[in-house]
């Protein structure tokens, strides 16, 4: 009576007999209180073997379509039902606003931080230095952290001992905050999710620089911000072109920019920039979005303290993130907020998530305070500064007036352009380059209306010097046959 | 010339000196290449140690104000500047629809899953049932996770092997899941407030059950859903109340569900209703979002499959969370998406926060595989039966006639009633619990419209069954005040 079991030879087989079963049981070829096949006779007539039999059977029982045990035999119980229509393709209805302007901006097949697999060595922005001290102490701290920590829900503001270390390390940085002015985020791109749900309304105008990062504006523009790109040159965002208020007929709700380190452009704003871009935001009521994702990462000049520490009228959200630092699959960040929107951030990010998992952050706050995060940081600044080292010296030698870039002071990327190259050219550039091993990656994704012009983002904090230099000496191959093939 | 140095007693000496130094500086008292007093005078000036003025001096030194090393003398470097207008109190715009919304729905005052502090019982839901065993292995799978997980970027989607395992542990609630068709997120409540994002439009009506989980109701709000309240009775959601489309004008966008055990009135959806509620949903093209939070915790029937596995028409949104049968600072759900949906749920997740920790994730695929997870759950039903006993056992004892109440057979909270008593009434008797250190939570909360009686929701999953019976002593104890004081 069950000649007719049918395997679909979708995923494990136990399942596939399981839906079979379930198919006979509501087409009805199985009644309710009739007994299934021993599972012995199944597993012959089929051909499955017995475990698998067990599974499907045990499956059925669990999920209350028969009884019984093993043995004595199983009984059909659950009321059986005529298969339904079968099912048309699922109407889906036309998107929301917020999904149609993700559709519309997100380019899923470019995201950024994608790795390109099959690479021998990848140039990426973003992955991190780290190192067997660092992996090995990070490992500690969780499982101290793991038998410390209540499994309870914990506060939705953060950790209080992890936003008491943070407001002592952004001290460094000028910004003197109290543990209640932190708030502790899955990250800059959350803090990013956040000042756009509590401070903007769809259609507002949003100031961004251009090129700016790729995610912080796709999450503007699934707000629904009305863009408002600002150039930016070697000292990061011109101030003076943000918009002219009186002909825009509306202030900037946001201006989002990255002083210390102008993303990826490279350059640090200077203080009298500052000073102008904080008076502009006090004059329009502009909130200013303080990203300080390389802040503390500078080699051979002092870092400058933050926007945020020279902020008297409370305009600035400054960002923090441990994702350079440290690692990106840490998942944890920070903003300061001012005090008149504290508690509506903290609702928001209750409102998402009820906060982060206390136990990292019960590691992190311990890591910390303990010094191992300071002693990291000063090991991670001689990395990085060989490293950067390595690479320069390597483009200078290679470039031969082919290649355009600056000598960079902060980060963990230096942008370089290929002279006379058009986007296209780059692209296939990055191609040939991905076909002899090497990952490179374009800046185009990072302009909201790119260039043409072939340019790279060059991430070196993942590379121990002796890959950079293997590295570079793929790209000067690359080189030599895009520029000896065609003419300049 | 530095008489004036006036510390404000906030925060740590060195930070205020660092702060009064700024001043002097911005003031003009110390111009551009003078020199600060060496620190061993100023430590006795300002009778503070040397230390604190040496943290001082290296802070200024940070961020750029001055320059030269210890010994040879501190010189003025960064341009000095004149004191900015006072700050006016910021002038915080009207805050936009979502801050509004929130303000108006959010009462941050009464935020349920707060504890109340001092108290030496709580009988709170959402404490979890953990034990030693789980601590330890926990720390260990983190510990183990951290050293082997790439520190990198990691899925927005999640970890695959998560997935995968997740994609097994469905398939006993009936859920036939790829792990392309899993989506991890940071808890149910980032589950509802994605399905918000994605799913819906401001103004949009959404069918809820009455009374209902807290938090997915503000995040309903706080995107400006049109709450349609249900009314449930002992078999959940009445379906047959849900709105009726064509008087409403527009079929209900979400119809959100607890249909295994309906939180927090108790009660297992039968089958009959779960063909009609997906036949209404499937009919006005509404997505079901099933919170399936106690599926598996059932303790005299066997669970019901869920919803989403009797689902032909793919209008079911699964979610799934571990705050439950794990523990809520772990901070890991999932979801599963109709096939249509997925890449714009995982595009908001990805727009969110790039997705979770790797390190948890990896933990928690492992603890899955390896069978503790299994392991786990076996033990924590015999100990919440329980527990669930005593409590039940010992409200039966006591009820007197004052009490109403139901078996409870899934779950980890029993709704009890104080009868004759008013939702005021029943306030005051929360606080009285309280004075006697008993941890008591009303029922009021979790209704959009609470009804004028006094209801109690008593948590029992984090307590031992002898701290339940003391729980219990004390509440006898309120109730014979309660009761012998007034008339019933």
């Amino acid at each position: 009576m069950l000649t007719q079991l049918q395997l679909d030879g979708n995923g494990p087989l136990h399942a596939q007999l399981t839906r079979a079963l379930k198919q006979a049981l509501e087409s009805g070829q199985l009644g309710q209180g009739s007994r299934l096949p021993p599972t012995r006779f199944m597993s012959e007539q089929m051909g499955l073997s017995r475990n698998t039999v067990l599974a499907a059977y045990e499956q059925l029982r669990t999920e209350g379509y028969i009884d019984g045990r093993v043995g004595s035999g199983s009984y059909v119980t659950a009321p059986t039902r005529r298969p339904a229509e079968p099912a048309p393709a699922t109407r889906l209805p036309a998107p929301n606003t917020f999904v149609a302007r993700t559709r519309q901006h997100l380019d899923h097949q470019n995201l950024p931080g994608k790795a390109i697999p099959g690479v021998r060595f990848s140039l990426q922005y973003g992955s991190p230095y780290t190192n067997p001290a660092l992996t090995t102490a990070w490992a500690r701290e969780l499982s101290h952290a793991a038998l410390y920590t209540s499994p309870n829900y914990s506060w939705a503001q953060g950790l209080p001992e992890l936003r008491q270390a943070i407001s002592e390390y952004v001290l460094r940085r000028g910004v003197e905050a109290s543990p209640d002015d932190v708030l502790i985020v899955a990250g800059t791109q959350q803090a990013m999710s956040l000042c756009a749900r509590v401070l903007m309304e769809a259609g507002d105008p949003v100031a961004i620089e251009e090129p700016q990062y790729y995610a912080t504006r796709s999450i503007m523009l699934a707000y629904g911000a009305h863009l408002q790109p600002v150039p930016v040159d070697e000292e990061g965002l011109q101030v003076d072109a943000l918009p002219d208020v009186s002909s825009l007929g509306q202030a900037p709700r946001l201006i989002c920019t990255t002083p210390s380190h102008q993303f990826p452009y490279g350059g640090t704003m200077p203080e009298a920039r500052r000073a102008a871009l904080l008076e502009y935001a006090h004059r329009h009521g502009s909130w200013v979005i303080e990203d300080d994702y390389d802040g503390e990462i500078r080699y051979d000049a002092r870092p400058l303290s933050s926007l945020k520490s020279q902020d008297r009228h409370d305009r600035v959200i400054y960002v923090g993130t441990f994702s350079k630092m440290l690692f990106p699959s840490m998942r944890l960040g920070f903003m300061v907020v001012p005090r008149g929107l504290r508690k509506d951030f903290v609702a928001a990010k209750w409102m998402e998530d009820f906060g982060a998992s206390a136990i990292d952050q019960a590691a992190l706050a311990n890591f910390m305070k303990s010094g191992a995060f300071d002693r990291h940081l000063r090991r991670s600044l001689v990395a990085l500064r060989e490293r950067r080292d390595a690479l320069l010296e390597g483009l200078r030698q290679m470039s031969n007036g082919r290649l355009e870039f600056r000598d960079s002071q902060a980060g963990m990327h230096i942008p370089v352009w290929l002279k006379h190259r058009s986007r296209e050219e780059g692209r296939q550039f990055i191609e040939r380059a991905r076909g002899m091993g090497l990952g490179l990656y374009s800046l185009s994704p990072y302009y909201l209306d790119p260039p043409d012009r072939a340019g790279l983002i060059l991430g070196y904090a993942g590379l121990p010097v002796r890959d950079i230099e293997l590295a570079l000496e793929v790209l000067r191959r690359c080189l030599e046959v895009e520029y000896s093939a065609r003419a300049h």
